[in-house]
């Protein structure tokens, strides 16, 4: 039933355990603290010796694995392969479409030499001048410009189309603020670029892969989001049209959490991609490009989680439940009978499909344990202790709702396999209600302002839909229009800024 | 039974099909010329826009993906997890260790600046020379620096012990001559990197995982491999000791197919990585590294293929056989008939835990097809045709032997199943015939240049052990000492070369 992507993180328990303080501020205190002391305490990742670069720890990576695995999988269900393109891109490339150098060739890492050599002074490394490259390469901050010129080498004909292709990398974009997992300037994503002979096959493609991305989030990370379309101003730098899901998070913040773009023919023209239809004409290929991120991980962390702790979605978790022999100090015989019962216990879960870690460290106390099984966000935890299992029973405590209750170990598989899907249902109905009370709609200036400042969250408002008013809004209230809702419904209105004519609703929020 | 990781190749079936002729130079005719062509027409992989850069086409990238699958579980068994580590290296972090910087810090790309800017002149973009770096990163030729940095911060006790951390990763080294998979400036791979408290844990592990790599060579890619460890002029900048397993090429000439190193404390010390032992006693850390990368698929190509084109091994091919349904032109009624026969048993098939592309093209002759097919190394093609169908059996054909025969449908699913692994294990036993045919002892220099020159393979001769007439012999014939194998017989004799006292043979080659 559940993948078992991860079978062990014997690693760092007992730094963790050791370095582990109770001491998390909470979120009413200082929410951005709050997060960072959940991915730091949480063992997810920290920030490298290099500035703006994160390691990802193994329970952090975990995470990601997880979703890498159900996005593969979904990429493929709909006909998708993957492929790997260079790290480097030549820097003239950048300079081909004309929108999409002004978006993204500025803040990057550029690469001008390739060798070092000994410094005279046996002082060490230094760069060595003659070994400058002709043409500088740009670290990709995204593909489209070496995939395109890869393309044009396999598309002759429309027997070469659709060209339905993903590459799992890592990207680098010079950030100066940054955030774990957040904002980054390295960080992994998928990127999927695909190549097709007509403009609506192109827009179905761009919209169908919105919707995987809506579903996984929805059904995998418990996350409900907003399906929406980028105003003109918000676009990706080369599309013409961005397809996007926001996610709410629990400070009223929007997050942007995946896009998809049609991309028309820009890139086929920058990079002189042309098929010869089924009547020998020739036309430039319609393109599409979509992508998610490690970003994600920071989605699901601000979520769902509380002042104790990470509360983990079951199942993307790297575990979906950890089982606690009751242990005893120096007494090895009844410590090895526990241990034993906990692995038979254990060997049956997995069977049923379920990633299950065993705590065998006697020497910390379980209200100790509970406590940092708490902050990693394990859905459910198992105790198994002497006398519970005289009646043939365990105690199963859920991360989600702290209920404690007992299960029948005859019925412990299918128990944990079913509260897999139920805390999974309760988290996201959790966060839909906060995310259904936080869609407010504003019809004065005076409200919108009102609800920005103090309850947060998505501001439906009428807005005349120029990049103008959009910008003196986004000055005044540093609110920014997230999406035009998919399907959207007119409604004639007045902009709820210039009070110019309008005909529907945006949804505005401040944003990560 | 095999985990399904492509569902379809739909894409460049079309391209792949015209542009293919059956134009591939023979081994005998150029072996090198061979091995590009098997790269190029079979769809697997092509030289990019970036000099030194490959790109990975999704039929050759399935087979990257399926290897790394296997391997990832091999990791996670032996109790590795995955983490993630920057792309960049400070410059300066490369001369601490400092063997290391000899052998990684010269052919590498380097990042000096973050900024791109508008060329006053309108010309393009141009490097913003404000935007400098004060210390200039490294692209990572390989991350044990900047992983022992890490360490240092995750280890201060022997209770954090054992780390057994694995990264799948780009790594990049500025090569000026390369060959597709072989030999590239960006390539990916993995590198495990554990940290252990006992000098005899760390050779342990070492030791396991070499065995690991070993076991999947030649469990999956059907490559038999000996197993030893380097002389000291061809160990890992930085190593105490590397163990390497070497593979034979069908042109006599061997590859390194996997590295694990055992450290010592190099690493800790340069990077000040102590641990509290039980006593309280500080000490340096002991530390493994090991890779292998997509120069494996390189060795998976020149071990197996023919005059025909590629043959895979059946365990990581993207599919394990195409069914290819008699087809008529204009005859869509039969056409739909003969296709859903194909699906039915595609469907049962995959139900069987096989990966099975159906090829429904109607335009192209079977002949045509089967030529393709063959140039791809599909393991096995099943012909759905209508006269077999009316006597319930396919003709079933092996891409290794070239053997065709009729296999009932009531037992197709059970006898391909079987089929995957008989291929397998005769491609594994012809592949170890033609290695162990090509071990050849020499016990004078003449004999030593005569295998070399006329027979190739490896050279079993003693050697005196020192750098100079290693180094000596290499220029002369430009064969390397490969290994010293591992449990390497002691037998006391006289150097080929220097003709001084030996206790050892070992083996020589030529090498990739």
């Amino acid at each position: 039933m559940y993948q078992t992507l991860q079978t062990a993180f014997p690693i760092f328990t007992a730094n963790f355990l050791q370095t582990m303080s109770k001491g998390i501020t909470s979120r009413s205190e200082n929410y951005s603290e709050w997060y960072n002391d959940l991915v730091r305490k949480g063992g997810l990742a920290e920030h490298s010796d290099v500035r703006g670069c994160m390691v990802i720890k193994p329970y952090g990576f975990a995470l990601w694995e997880n979703m890498k695995a159900q996005l593969d999988t979904m990429f493929k269900d709909t006909g998708h392969v993957n492929a790997y393109f260079p790290l480097f891109i030549p820097k003239s490339y950048l300079s081909r479409e004309a929108d999409h150098v002004e978006g993204f060739a500025k803040e990057c890492a550029v690469v001008t030499h390739y060798r070092l050599k000994n410094a005279e002074d046996g002082s060490g490394v230094i760069v060595d001048p003659a070994a400058k490259l002709e043409e500088e390469l740009i670290v990709r901050p995204t593909s489209e410009t070496i995939i395109w010129s890869t393309y044009k080498k396999w598309i002759q004909s429309y027997r070469d189309l659709p060209l339905l292709i993903n590459q799992w990398a890592n990207v680098v974009r010079w950030e100066m603020r940054t955030r774990l997992f957040l904002r980054t300037a390295e960080f992994l994503w998928q990127e999927g670029h695909t190549a097709h002979a007509t403009e609506q096959e192109a827009i179905e493609e761009a919209e169908q892969m919105l919707h995987v991305y809506a579903d996984f989030v929805e059904q995998y990370l418990a996350i409900p989001v907003m399906r929406g379309v980028k105003t003109e101003s918000e676009r990706f730098a080369g599309a013409v049209e961005t397809y996007c899901i926001e996610a709410l998070m629990q400070d009223g913040k929007a997050l942007q959490a995946g896009t998809s773009h049609f991309l028309g023919q820009n890139f086929a023209k920058a990079f002189d991609v042309k098929f010869a239809d089924k009547e020998n004409k020739e036309e430039y290929v319609w393109a599409t490009s979509w992508g998610v991120s490690t970003r994600l991980v920071g989605a699901l962390i601000m979520a769902h989680s509380d002042d104790e702790g990470l509360v983990l979605p079951p199942k993307m978790a790297p575990y979906h439940a950890v089982l606690l022999p009751m242990l005893r100090k120096n007494d090895p015989e009844f410590n090895e009978t526990m241990i034993n019962k906990a692995k038979e216990m254990a060997a049956g879960l997995k069977k049923a499909g379920l990633r299950i870690k065993i705590d065998t460290d006697e020497t910390k106390r379980p209200g100790f344990k509970y406590a940092a099984y708490e902050l990693q966000g394990y859905p459910m935890r198992v105790v198994v202790g002497p006398r519970d299992l005289e009646n043939n029973q365990v105690e199963v405590a859920r991360r989600d709702t702290k209920e404690k209750f007992f299960v029948g170990l005859d019925e412990l598989e299918q128990k944990l396999v079913g509260l897999v899907d139920e805390i999974h249902d309760n988290m996201y109905a959790k966060a839909k209600a906060y995310q259904e009370s936080h869609v407010t709609e504003a019809n004065t200036w005076e409200e919108f302002q009102d609800i920005l400042d103090n309850k947060g969250g998505f501001v439906s408002a009428h807005w005349d839909g120029t990049n103008e008013t959009e910008d003196k809004i986004k000055e005044a209230t540093k609110a920014t229009i997230r999406c035009i809702p998919l399907n959207n419904q007119q409604e004639a209105g007045q902009c709820i800024f210039s009070g110019k004519p309008s005909t529907q609703r945006v949804l505005f929020a401040k944003a990560y």
